[in-house]
Order: C-alpha cells, then sequence, then structure tokens
C-alpha cells in the first residue's frame, strides 16, 4: 500500500532531531514555509546555542508558526524523559488556535561514528552501545513515545521521515557501525509501517550533502573512501541541503512509496 | 567477487557460538563428521551443561576430533574476556600435530527478543542495549578479536558463517528487535567482507527451523504471526536442523555467492 500523501494545507506539528545545524536546521526552516500559518515546530538538539540559531531563523521567515526548543542529549535519553520534555509540546497542540490535523517526527539526528577503523577493530562493546544508545535507540524511543502521546489518533494525518542513508543498502569501507546502525533503523521503520498502516513511513537517503558531517568524513574517512567522497565533492556533487529537501517534499507530496520503503534520494519513483 | 569454496579435506579450527542445543548442536555434529580428523571445535554457549552434552555427541562419533568447551554469557562479553578465553584455543591450534589451514568462525548464538510487542511499544533504552549487546556487540567483539588471535594470516582459508534470518530482509509484524539486530548483523559481515577480501563471509537465512526457539515463538508472537507459524508447522513445513545445515554446507562448498551476501536456504544460486 502507497503512502499517505502529504498535504502542506493542513496546519501541522513538526518534531524534529538533529535541529541545530545542517540538513536538520535546513528542514526546519524548509517545513515552516510549507506549512500554514500556526504550524507548530519543535526543535531537538543537544546545542542549545544551535536551537535558539534554528527558532530564530525560523520566526525571521515566519512569525506565526511557533517554535518550540527542546534541549535534548540523545545519547542518554529515557522514555521518562522524552514524555516530560512533551508534555511542553501537548499544550502547545492542544492550546493552538486551529486544530492541528497532521504530524511529522523527523529522525534526523545522527553520527557517523568512527570511520577511521575497519570492521575488525571495534572490540569495545561500551564503543558500540553508545554509537547505537544515540543512532538506533533514541529513535525508538522517541518514536514510541510520540505514538503514545502525541501523534494520537486525534491527529489525522501521521508521518515519519527517518532520515537514512544510501550507505544503509551498500557497505562502505571503515563505515561498519554507520551502515549497522542506518540497516537497524531502516528495517525497525519497516517493521513499524508494517504493523500500523495508519502511518505513513519513510527511509529517505538524501544523498551526499554539503554539511558539517562531509567535513568529518573528508578527514576521518580511510583513505580510499576519502579519496572518493574528495573527489565528488571537487567535482560539485555534494547536494545542498535545500536540494535534497525539495526532493524529499516532492516524494512526500506523491506518495509513491510503500509506507516503510527505503527512498534515496536519486531513486525514479 | 565470489566466496572462497570450502575444502572439507583441510585439517580445520571451528568456533561456534550457541553451540548448546538446536541449530548449533546439529552445526557442530555436522562438522565434526565433515572435517578430516585433528580438526579442532570450540563451542561457545552459555549453559555448561549444554555444552558437555555436544560434546559427548562430537566425541561419541569422532574420537579424533578436539572438543574445547567454552562457557561464555554472550550477553557481557568483553574483549579481555574473549582473549583470555581464546588463548586455550590458540593452544590447541598450536600444538595440533597436524596444521591447521582453514578456520570457520560461526555466529550462532541469538535470542528472538521479545516478539509480542509491537514496534511502538519499546521504550527501554536498557532493554534494547541488552539484546544489541547479546545479539549483534558480542558478535563484532568476538569477530575482532579472533580475526586478531586466531584467524591470523597463517591460516590460508579463512570463512566467517553468520547465521541470519530471513527477518533480516523482510518485516515481521511484533519481531522489530530481532529484524532490525539481524539486518545490523547482515550490514556488519557485508563491511567486513568488503574491507578484507581475504575472508570468506556468508549471512546464511537458515529457514524455519524445529527447533527450542520454534517453541517460543509459537508460544509468544502476536497472534496472526504465531497462527501462520503454527500453520507452517502443522502442514511439516519447518525444516529439520540438518536438512539447512547440509544446504549451508553445500552453498559453502559451490562458492557462488558474493562474500557479505544474505544467502537463504531456499535460494537458488
Amino acid at each position: 500500500m502507497n503512502a499517505t500523501k502529504v498535504n502542506w494545507e493542513i496546519p501541522s506539528l513538526c518534531v524534529i532531531t538533529g535541529a541545530s545545524r545542517g540538513l536538520g536546521r535546513v528542514l526546519s526552516l524548509s517545513l515552516t514555509k510549507k506549512l500554514p500559518r500556526n504550524s507548530i515546530i519543535a526543535l531537538i538538539a543537544r546545542s542549545e546555542e544551535g536551537l535558539k540559531g534554528t527558532k530564530q531563523l525560523i520566526e525571521e521567515c515566519d512569525k506565526e508558526t511557533q517554535v518550540i526548543t527542546i534541549p535534548m542529549d540523545l545519547t542518554t535519553v529515557s522514555a521518562t524523559q522524552v514524555e516530560q520534555l512533551l508534555a511542553k509540546v501537548c499544550q502547545f497542540v492542544e492550546s493552538c488556535p486551529v486544530k492541528i490535523d497532521q504530524a511529522f517526527l523527523i529522525h534526523n539526528a545522527g553520527t557517523i561514528g568512527d570511520i577511521s577503523r575497519k570492521a575488525s577493530m571495534f572490540k569495545d562493546g561500551d564503543e558500540i552501545t553508545r554509537y547505537f544508545n544515540l543512532n538506533f535507540n533514541s529513535a525508538v524511543i522517541l518514536t514510541s513515545v510520540f505514538l503514545e502521546k502525541i501523534l494520537k489518533d486525534n491527529i489525522k494525518f501521521r508521518h515519519i521521515i527517518h532520515i537514512s542513508s544510501l550507505a544503509s543498502q551498500k557497505a562502505i569501507d571503515g563505515w561498519s557501525l554507520y551502515c549497522s546502525g542506518k540497516a537497524a533503523r531502516n528495517m525497525y521503520f519497516k517493521v513499524l509501517a508494517q504493523e500500523d498502516p495508519s502511518l505513513s513511513i519513510i527511509s529517505y537517503g538524501p544523498g551526499p550533502l554539503d554539511t558539517e558531517m562531509m567535513k568529518e568524513i573528508l578527514e576521518n574517512a580511510l583513505p580510499e573512501v576519502g579519496a572518493f567522497m574528495q573527489k565528488v565533492s571537487n567535482e560539485g556533487k555534494l547536494l545542498k541541503c535545500e536540494t535534497t529537501v525539495a526532493r524529499l517534499f516532492t516524494i512526500l507530496e506523491e506518495g509513491k512509496f510503500k509506507s516503510g520503503d527505503y527512498v534515496d534520494v536519486f531513486d525514479k519513483l
């Protein structure tokens, strides 16, 4: 069954992680521009400074979007914490002058992990656990609490956007944790989508982006991978965040994918 | 590049997790029968009792295979522990009267997790961490330590057999942790295979097996999944462990898969 098409005319609640910079910031701004006034946007990230910056940009662009900033470290997050922090979001939804009938939960936060070491060089269980806490567990906990507390049945259209990566499909030397974590997330959301057909879920591969994470990749990747990414960068083939967000929005509007599927920025649908 | 074909004539070291029962026990016995005398087989599992049982069965079948039992709880395993426990295995390899020229590391241990709850009902980060410790982290740690300490260059042919599942490819209601964990493992081994072409790695989906785990599935699965599996069972379509092991051995002998790929018992290669 194809996913429900997004209708940008509906006053919406957006909750987005990793909203302090890069793709998360651009996504937050683009959603503000796309959605009607009185929509609510909740920004989650570790950096309070970064969240303030995103909030300011949103307010400069549209004073009537309600912005909530939620500083949260997803590495150590618990359900109780998420529940407490989301109580604020619930209040905004309930006191909103218009009926919020659409919600987006956007899992954008993520780290690349140590990409300078091969798969056979990971021996520290705690290191792997820390990576999965941030890049897998937190997404599961956030999703579960949101579905219980916020994306309730009184919000008619419910979309989950999982920012994934081509690395969830394709092995990249040195990226064993990143590839595995993204593959695990894709599969978690695939199961969720199958279990609950009322949700519309996409795992989206945004392509190689011109962000801080790319700088980290160019600095730390194994030589061959680093050289390849440098070539992509030199040839001007890195995508701007705005470009990949525009493609994502078209994919969401057209709804030509099966809920739970992985869709890449370069896929023809 | 296709995987290296397994040659059953070569004296080998086999290290196998989850060797105390079910598929692990049958795999251990079948390897003993297939490999030449003086091969070494190291059995890892939590249950000492179960390991003794497998050891006894092996010795009844072939007195000249050297069997080492290693009781180990993979939920809490650390690299240091693995290193200590493997010192014993190294001694066996070094003092073996014939040259051990082939090694198999077989990741068979695994748990199904709580399959009675939907994906949106997992809110306890510690529960997810415990699941991944056993079903992902331990496989990574074991692999890394083995490649460093045992599967050294002086052992010419090195095979890693990852017992995966069709659930790594296909979402099953209620199996969010199992599906995600297997998807993560597949991807980890895919990266490892790409990084080290001298290794021959398979992620093998053994099919629906007539084991203790199947009883657990029939008892705890969500109603529709449980009913489906019950039907498969009633129709006599559960595979015997011996059947899937025979198919796995043929796949390994023929080597018609790319190292790092997922291969299902029912795949035509």
